[in-house]
């Protein structure tokens, strides 16, 4: 094979946590780990014993060397060539649903264009156990290292899928009997008094204009975050926290909630 | 006046955000507002029509002249020379409590180091009516342009107190009638079963090393963050919203809940 057209399919992954996660994942293929001849602490060499066992070779290089692989400075003395992201199909996510009846718990990200922001939803997503994560092909940041980076390295874990058209996927989701809640700034609802439980996808949009009207449209409600102060607008990455949270602990209360209700 | 020693006891915000919302906050002095010579959006304009209702001079520079002045190239086109941050005395924000049976939120920082997480959990703070925010004066960082920035200028309106001893301002707050809550990951008790709603002081720590152990020895009860999967960490600034929204929500909805539990 021409390694030339090999490195066309891989990528660079750079920093401690999308490495070390990437690794602990186990769905990138490692071609080679590199390290920052200067930096030496017990993380990076945790990570560095990690890519031993899996008998990845490791290089040293220098740290000029190491920016120019990684096409950043912000590799924190860490870098692996990889395989370019593993991505889930959407028929995927969409099969592995559990019956209506249960609690799927989808996320749909609606141009997010900033990979700052995709990162850090992806990252809470992780930790709050969604099922998957939806984003256009053409209305988003693509999955890319800077996006790993900014998760913490849950990209690596989390299954994402790209999808051509946001309005086909939410009929194919609603058909599957999941219900679909919009993130929208001047709905009258309020999360804390909406359902949030049961099969559920939240579709959010980016920080600047929000969701696009034709997935507004198609989404079964639209729910907004109450807010108080002379200051109308929450970082989109906090405003996704917030939401998938409060759907989270609707989760994970309902039975007491119930339970309260039916005292 | 040497003006070379009034420019001591001056700062330079930049930035839409910053600039604008402190013109509306009317809590600095302005002396001289910069716009970029390159730069013209209607969102400017805004700004610099504001400034000229207050006659502040408005000056038209070069975007490297702005950088020099603004000390980074993150002004967004627009910067200005206003008086030093006005920050409010612990005894301000203690002496304006609600009495205890109300509902003060007060928010306690300690060793939050990094403008970014401290602008972004200040910009979440303001939407959800936090009465006072304090930071501790060796274990912060300080509330600079940097920090509005990163706050989208939420830093002008909030009430921000600095204090030299973290332990002492906790017990005046509990002598107040406050309860002082802190995050902490490896606590049992989770923020959804916890009384967040009364007069309550939140207390977080940074991303690092969390809430120094002495601070936390005197806090009342310890809450953590539920989280599931492969991951075991939130970003500090999502960490804040999180707790404060559900603070914000338990307020909220307290009425609601309350008249539940008496059915």
């Amino acid at each position: 094979m021409n390694p030339l057209s090999g490195i066309q399919h891989t990528e660079v992954l750079y920093g401690i946590h999308p490495v070390f996660e990437a690794l602990k994942a186990g769905r990138r293929d490692f071609f080679e780990v590199y390290i920052a001849k200067d930096k030496a602490s017990k993380r990076l060499e945790k990570v560095v014993g990690f890519a031993e066992i899996f008998k990845i070779p490791v290089k040293k290089v220098k740290p000029a060397q190491l920016k120019s692989i990684a096409g950043t400075d912000l590799h924190q003395g860490i870098g692996a060539r990889v395989s370019r992201y593993p991505l889930a199909g959407i028929s995927d996510i969409i099969d592995n649903l559990k019956p209506a009846d249960a609690n799927s718990f989808l996320l749909l990200l609606d141009s997010m264009l900033d990979p700052n922001n995709l990162g850090a939803i992806i990252r809470t997503a992780l930790c709050v156990g969604i099922d998957g994560v939806i984003i256009p092909k053409d209305r988003s940041a693509p999955p890319s290292p800077a996006v790993s980076r900014a998760s913490a390295g849950a990209l690596e874990h989390i299954h994402l899928a790209r999808g051509t058209n946001m309005v086909n996927m939410i009929r194919a989701l609603k058909e599957r009997g999941m219900w679909i809640v919009g993130m929208d700034k001047s709905a009258s609802e309020s999360i804390f008094s909406s359902d949030l439980s049961g099969s559920v996808a939240i579709v959010i949009g980016g920080e600047e204009k929000g969701i696009r009207p034709l997935v507004k449209k198609n989404c079964d409600y639209l729910v907004s975050i109450p807010q108080t102060g002379p200051l109308d607008s929450l970082n989109a990455s906090v405003a996704g926290a917030v939401v998938m949270y409060e759907a989270f602990r609707q989760r994970e209360f309902a039975q007491i909630v119930e339970s309260v209700r039916k005292c």
